[in-house]
């Protein structure tokens, strides 16, 4: 069990890091209570902004000795209430949102190194300042930041050729839960010395050290870019289109995003301007994107090629390559209004799932035909990552009823239901999200006993105190 | 400490695991207790060779109840001792040789499920029938096994487009320490269900469990390749060539190895048949590989372009690209047998070391001047993965001494001076080889502490008993 924090220790937090880095204010506190999606509310009696990772460490130590809980911040866009302070107001919130410098930048080394609370969409600006280009992006791009983004090992629309933040990530600063300073920033494409920190802080949800910087990894801008839509009959035709462009046209494919016709449709009614891209409806839609570099022919023209022959072998039933620059982004405004239409149409259960690329057709297909078996009228809406075998497995209350009342009354057990279907696919619960205090539950129930072992082991030899955002990820049974 | 094997757990051991999987005869174990350096010798009183990873499980949690130490072997081709068991006889070996089935092969989700005891060049085999391809190789794949490379975060030549193991495993089957089975082989692109214990296991030299099974990434089978060699002026030169053609050609390079002019004399002129590949000599090389998927332009064709592009900005004096495939088998001989020449040529201390990218051409610059005004005479050839910021940084006695006793006398001293340029310039002391016991003293010298207690407090959680390889990786002080 944690302390609750006392006087004094605020008293000692409030000098150490002043008026800029120290508040009680209720009205300063209240925005980082709830989570975004407003599911979770927590309460806090203070919330701490270091100015740098020294502040950091002296925060994680004084709390460390006095047993207090920490609960790090970022933009607070967690989808699974990763950033959210537990409701008995008994921990503090440690803002990294004032750490938010660029640190360095390298177009030589292909390394931008930034402090946690930078904004993605700083570092996407900082890339192309240096004429490179930070290959992952993200809905929440604009409060999302660096610390979130590795400590929930954060993925999107270009996981297929990047992959996710794991991939992208080439060193870390921390503040261990002893206080101590990991330096880890050093940019070093090969390291065998020994088990990987770095590794392990990536994905830990803040459960393991407060991450204060991080080394990025960018690559060459793009020449040029080209997306495509596609109409076929299957999710299994889809991914055999994938394998064929592959073939083709090798990794220039960035994305490769699964949308489905009632999805469509929802955007098609509820997004104002939207357009279907084709002129007949298809039971399922791709978007693909390709990027050429700069020198090497045309990227829309490869694509058109690629698709061509693709289309031959039956491989989709029609498809088109944007002409412009703004049917490109036309064409994404289909695939990224899904989630507001959905929400437009009324409230949804949301699964963030994987399983292995080939097994997702049928998975798709089978979880369908179970859930609207059990529930007669539920629909079904899988959509998204096809190629990294994860789709968003929404589903929505029939509609007859009150969608509100169906979803408190069968939202857990539809998404135990899911749940178990993954995992007998030896699937993941969470492809992106991450478990937070949404899924704690959840991944306790399905995950394997060894799997578990070793996270609680690894938990309680590196904060055996348990300061270090508890309540997340590991949570012990009753 | 651990306990030297009893004769009743021999005898429980001999009966689990019968007469092809048990042996004491000393002419059986007898290959097994030197490194394929010859520079370790060590003693065991049997030899292991489970079947499958039951048998595995069994072996550990018998040795694990007696606190008799395990050292996990494959090929036996470290490069740092550290597969070899320990002099005093009280370990026992366990071989993963036998378990060398390839369990399954997807061409549609381009993963390979191997045993630990898999062959590199059977991997390579497999993924070519199934038209795709394992994308990791390296001079020792006759032999190499597929725990071991898991094991030791293997590197090679195409480091640079796919990185090394850690990016090509993409699930794990392993026995921990306490003999519970770790089923993590489901080869998910993602997931995020906290730390992940296959990032742990890669690198880890066998001392937190038994690796028994990995699946493998596989990649689209290339279309067409093109190999160049180009000679220029330093290492920044060649280090500003990668980066322009990177900018041309995008990823479609794999490999960008670095040859001084002294290693290419060495090749000329103790490998019979070799031949300079430019009519001039100059003071560095580099060879370059390029690769292009099926149905793009000619890699060939591509590579030339661009390299007469950066010939004409002044980023190399002179290049050729090889006209056939012998003529390019031709160029990697060069590079491939530096190793051999320098072996030829009298012994060497080698220094498997890496900096940040940018770094590596004023490094190599600086730390051979530091060598050489150190010890004069001493002779520096500092050759391989530019692009990695990774080379080997290999040191030659001076010509008129007895070059056995001068390494003997002044080889620690020589490494240990190197070893402090690197850690002084944020490097690593060990780029792709791993501690095992020929470093193992050194990580401890040079190692930030914090990193140390991390690792030390995660062998402790996982391996209470140390049991797993002991005596590899981290040792403790005197």
């Amino acid at each position: 069990m944690n302390s609750k924090p006392s006087e004094s220790l605020l008293e000692d937090l409030d000098s150490l890091l002043g008026p800029r880095g120290f508040t009680r204010d209720p009205r300063d506190i209240e925005p980082w209570l709830t989570d975004w999606r407003g599911r979770y509310r927590g309460q806090s009696p203070a919330l701490l902004s270091p100015a740098n990772a020294r502040d950091v460490q002296a925060i994680v130590s004084r709390c460390g000795a006095a047993g207090v809980a920490i609960v790090p911040q970022g933009g607070n866009t967690s989808m699974v209430g990763g950033a959210t302070p537990p409701a008995h107001g008994g921990a503090l919130i440690l803002s990294l949102r004032r750490m938010n410098r660029i640190r360095s930048i390298s177009s030589s080394d292909n390394v931008l190194t930034a402090e946690a609370g930078v904004i993605l969409a700083h570092v996407h600006d900082a890339a192309v300042q240096a004429r490179r280009r930070f290959p992952l992006s993200l809905a929440a791009k604009g409060s999302a930041t660096v610390g979130g983004l590795v400590s929930t090992n954060a993925g999107g629309t270009q996981v297929l050729r990047f992959g996710p933040m794991r991939s992208l990530v080439l060193g870390i600063e921390a503040v261990l839960p002893d206080g101590s300073l990991y330096e880890g920033l050093s940019a070093l494409r090969k390291d065998n010395r020994g088990y990987d920190l770095r590794e392990l802080l990536i994905g830990a949800e803040g459960t393991l050290g407060v991450v204060t910087a991080a080394s990025l990894r960018l690559v060459s801008a793009p020449g040029s870019r080209a997306v495509a839509w596609a109409g076929l009959p299957t999710p299994q035709v889809a991914l055999d289109l994938l394998r064929d462009l592959e073939r083709q046209i090798g990794e220039a494919i960035e994305s490769f995003e699964l949308v489905p016709a009632n999805a469509l449709a929802l955007v098609l009614r509820h997004i104002p301007g939207a357009r279907a891209p084709l002129v007949a409806l298809h039971p399922w839609n791709v978007l693909i994107e390709t990027v050429a570099p700069e020198g090497a022919s045309d990227a829309a023209e490869s694509l058109g090629g690629a698709l061509g022959n693709s289309l031959e072998q039956g491989l989709a039933t029609d498809a088109v390559v944007a002409a412009s620059e703004s049917q490109a982004e036309a064409l994404w405004r289909l695939r990224e209004s899904i989630s507001e239409a959905e929400r437009a149409d009324g409230p949804a259960l949301k699964h963030d799932i994987s399983v292995p690329v080939s097994a997702m057709p049928q998975f798709i297909e089978a979880a369908r035909h179970a859930v609207t078996e059990r529930h007669d009228g539920a629909r079904v809406i899988a959509f998204g990552h096809l190629g990294d075998g994860n789709v968003h497995f929404n589903v929505q209350a029939p509609r007859e009823t009150d969608a509100a009342a169906w979803l408190t009354s069968e939202g857990p057990g539809v998404s135990s239901f899911i749940y178990d279907m993954v995992t007998a696919a030896g699937g993941s619960i969470s492809a992106e999200h991450g478990i937070g205090q949404m899924k704690a539950d959840e991944y306790r129930r399905t995950a394997p006993v060894t799997r578990l072992n070793v996270q609680h082991a690894i938990k309680a030899a590196l904060d055996p105190r348990n300061i270090m955002n508890p309540g997340k990820l590991l949570v012990h049974g009753n």
